[in-house]
């Protein structure tokens, strides 16, 4: 578990649920310490390197912010890791390019297979993290036609299973359309609608349920949507038009 | 009460639950026949025309949709009715338009208050009408400087309060700009998200709580949204502009 942060963490402590001896890292030296002492009663153990944290897992998660995952990638060829490597970054054709350059035939990442489990919260860190965060939940697992090493999308689908996700395999170009117009487009909506209101005084007022289900997700951090939809932005451009141009109809 | 949906009714079973003796009448005689199976036991009755219904009240309601209140003032103006008048239609300024239209001095609607509670369900009609509907809602009555009947208003107000709502003053304009961005264009907002998804099978799949909560207004019947926010054209139009402007730089 590289990243220990809402998600990672989730996954940790799922795993470890779920009866694997987990290894955990984060760079966050006070997120080191918390999970290390969560960890104490549990069936993790916390590495202060990413080298030491891999050194015998049979799986790796990257769960780090896009911005992070190449250098967690750079690490991961340097230390010569060569098992199974999968992440759970929300957009899955920009993490598939850092892997293209950075995979070796046979070697460092050759299997890797891109995921991302559908699920989330408005809170973030390894203090919200919880092992029934997936239950239920949708976990993309990329599979791309005569790309993806098979066996290792298998391992993982029954790993993320045994977590209580329903695997969705999908490609990464058709994953990032679709959460573009499930997830990234509905945070710009809800940034745009509160933009409004908070013109109008009377109109925070009168907000009624409908307003505040709308708007419910513009509590996440501005800079985490910004990054969601920068990383996105191949496929959230084409889904943000097609709804600017349904509006625009109903404009008229 | 004219008009036994879901928010007549509901005003309907809250004024008898504070104590009220209230009559009803709603246009569908199977609507009426239901109020009036429930309202054995309870505190009203049930009038079989309008004229009928406000023979001996105090205070009218209007509670039927904005392509009806036309009419149900007209027959108002025909029963020489000269009590006060309130209505709780989404949209005010047309409302006002129509009462204008209409009023005498000292006559039939000389004594008429626009009012909107900001309640609502994705559901409708009298069997889904709930007492408590209102409790803790935001109660918009009109209050136009130089205009409306001061103690017209405060006895509304006192009206509304015991029904747990917690009033709400402003002009007609100022309430249909403050819904507009509160309710109408978040409704569009909904549909076309909606509409943009619905191409996309993968979409649907994954549609995790984010996009769940942006779209799930989107189950209120289309023809009332339409009806909604093409009595409100006026002041949707600007909101939905505002939407759209901060929509295109963050499309940039």
């Amino acid at each position: 578990m590289l990243g220990l942060g809402l998600i990672g963490g989730s996954v940790l402590r799922a795993l470890a649920a779920a009866g694997h001896r987990v290894t955990g890292y984060d760079v966050d030296p006070a997120t080191r310490a918390a999970a290390a002492e969560a960890g104490e009663a549990a069936r993790w153990w916390i590495a202060d390197t990413i080298r030491d944290a891999v050194a015998t897992a049979a799986v790796v998660v990257v769960a780090v912010p896009l911005p992070a995952v190449a250098e967690v990638l750079d690490e991961l060829v340097d230390a010569g890791y060569t098992g199974l490597v999968t992440d759970v970054t929300s957009v899955k054709l920009p993490v598939r390019d850092l892997v293209d350059q950075r995979r070796r035939p046979d070697g460092p990442l050759a299997a890797f297979v891109g995921g991302h489990p559908m699920a989330g919260r408005e809170v973030s860190g390894f203090a919200a993290a919880d092992p029934a965060l997936f239950h239920g939940c949708a976990w993309v697992l990329c599979l791309e036609p005569e790309h993806t090493d098979l066996s290792s999308w298998l391992e993982l689908a029954a790993l993320v299973t045994g977590l209580g996700a329903r695997v969705v395999p999908a490609t990464a170009a058709e994953h990032d359309r679709a959460v573009a117009s499930v997830s990234h487009v509905p945070h710009l909506l809800a940034v745009a609608l509160a933009a409004t209101v908070a013109t109008d005084p009377l109109a925070a007022t009168l907000a009624a349920g409908s307003f505040r289900d709308g708007t419910r997700v513009a509590a996440s951090p501005p800079s985490l949507i910004a990054a969601m939809c920068g990383g996105n932005a191949r496929a959230v451009g084409p889904a943000l038009d097609a709804v600017l141009g349904t509006l625009r109809q109903a404009r008229e």
